[in-house]
């Protein structure tokens, strides 16, 4: 490779002379407007990628007061962010979404808390046009902070509290959970227990009320509390047998708590599903198809999930040019509303049960 | 929780309100200035953090040029990124240095080399005060759009070009290869394979000539090409076996690769290290650890190689602030100078054989 270092950096003036335009055709090229001719505006492309030529973006930004870049923020510290492939899932569809509006993604990482004033301070900065915020727990203040910042948020999970203005993307957690202790009594279970997440978020509060729709009478030593890690789950299963050693069926609020019961239950010595059943939630296909045996679980589109985040941002910030696209493009479906015309809302996706070995 | 999304932003007047102090002295607290009385400086600090006040990072940024942010851009694909832990261990080491200077870490992530334009817009649109690139491949043309974006720069890894103003940091790529085959030797192999990574990246280059180094006259048929995959690996050990079926010892250029020779070796009902005696490159834990049996391999202190390139592109940002503090805070040393107090030079950090089951 040529060194690049000393190139020098080309001028719309340089378009202009390469292309053989005057200025301003080579301006209204770049900057994507009508009444060109197509072979003057092919030559101008030509040479901006003959050139390498990037338009000055903060100029642009004081005109079109678009950065096309949108911030993603996860309420976690950087080591449980790269340890959860929940996140990486979701990350995922953000990405090809915004890639497909050819929106930058510009993920904030932080080391935990104490650093949410320098974030606040860069969504504040004019960097970004929008947040997308998620994991958060009860007592976040990002979404506080993305507010005063006056940068437009959709947030990933129910947030805590509710008014007509913030927009979200969830799963039905609570119709999921029910699904999972109907599919365990279905088996002929009679002693189930949950691995709650933890209850400082509202997807670990809609799963533990999901069980107890189906069973309100539950003995309280059948909810044991984990922390949605492999290591928490096997603290949480070991804690559900050493109470309630009759235990037979078990409902865990995530895949990885599940992964961690299933390595407890084996140290233990018993079988599953023979002796003890286990349904997880999430269906991340990395965890819950490579557990032995492989996890019965509620499915969640976490891929697409984050692609409506995106898209629910994007109809906000500009709602000409991204309302079009707002209708899930697989499976996804929308509860409350089958119509993706309808004015900016929540998005409530149904879950699935699907069936592997463990249930 | 409650609703935090109609709190009015407060300004630095408010500031001076709740601080009863003048709105001069209330901006000379927020913006780190000398000569306010420490009480006072306090009371403003107090009514900082009670009013959760952002100052405006744009109108500072206008005086101070600098934005506390820095861009992490990794050349691959984010489903790349996400699934080889050598990129988290890395922007781990990265994220402590930032937030010890309280930089945000701002990691632009792609869909592949088609975003890289979009990459540059940002890094030229004013957004980041520098950025750090890893993973570089021959063609990659990153490094150029930085330089055009007139964005400070440190790469990660040896760049495939070499000049006098490049900063990078890599590990004794070569050295360290020279050691796994020496470690190789010492157990008594004589028919030793080699599985390259990628040839386009300046690390796979090097291990492959310290393997070189040791065995000049190797037979061509015993080094193999892989790509930084487990299914790379596997399939590279699988044609190591076809071609060479009395090979005795693999020196792999990533763990990641050796992970999946150990497998395809099991799979061929091959004993390690009896049969064939395997060594990695990286020791990531992750991975070295876990692998059946657990994996000797040359060590490169990943994590601080992250904080190192935070270090040096700080200090070739702001020179008088980050300067001081460039020395490695673990084991890692400076190969070409023990001096922290050079000016600024690419760093090639020791390697180190680190011996397990494997070999």
């Amino acid at each position: 490779m040529s060194d690049p270092s000393f190139a020098p950096r080309p001028t719309l003036e340089d378009i202009a002379a390469r292309a053989g335009v005057s200025r301003a055709t080579a301006s209204r090229v770049v900057n994507g407007s009508e009444g060109v001719r197509a072979p003057l505006a092919e030559r101008v492309r030509q040479a901006v990628d003959e050139l390498g030529y990037v338009p000055n973006q903060a100029a642009r930004a004081l005109v079109t007061r678009r950065n096309d870049a949108i911030a993603v923020v996860v309420a976690e510290p950087e080591t449980r962010f790269f340890a959860d492939p929940f996140f990486a899932q979701q990350v995922r569809g953000i990405s090809r979404e915004l890639t497909a509006h050819d929106n930058q993604l510009v993920l904030l990482l932080t080391e935990g808390a104490a650093d949410y004033q320098r974030v606040g301070r860069y969504l504040a900065g004019g960097h970004v046009d929008g947040a997308l915020i998620f994991s958060l727990h009860d007592d976040d203040t990002l979404p506080a902070l993305a507010r005063r910042a006056g940068v437009p948020t959709v947030i990933g999970g129910r947030p805590a509290w509710s008014d007509s203005e913030t927009l979200y993307v969830d799963c039905d957690n609570r119709g999921g959970a029910r699904d999972a202790v109907h599919h365990l009594l279905g088996l002929g279970r009679r002693r189930i227990g949950h691995i709650a997440g933890p209850l400082d978020q509202t997807a670990s509060v809609d799963r533990l009320d999901g069980f107890r729709d189906v069973l309100p009478d539950a003995d309280p030593e059948l909810i044991v509390m984990g922390d949605f890690t492999p290591d928490g789950g096997a603290r949480a299963m070991a804690q559900l047998l050493d109470h309630c050693p009759d235990v037979d069926g078990v409902f865990a609020a995530s895949d990885v708590m599940a992964s961690g019961a299933l390595r407890l239950l084996r140290q233990r010595g018993l079988r599953v599903p023979e002796d003890v059943a286990v349904v997880g939630f999430d269906d991340i296909v990395s965890v819950a198809e490579w557990t032995d045996p492989p996890l019965t679980t509620i499915r969640q589109d976490i891929e697409e999930m984050g692609r409506m985040m995106a898209r629910l941002l994007l109809r906000r910030i500009d709602p000409p040019e991204a309302g079009a696209a707002l209708a899930p493009s697989t499976g996804a479906v929308l509860a409350g509303s089958e119509d993706a015309s309808v004015p900016l809302s929540p998005i409530v996706t149904r879950t699935k049960l699907v069936v592997r070995a463990s249930a």
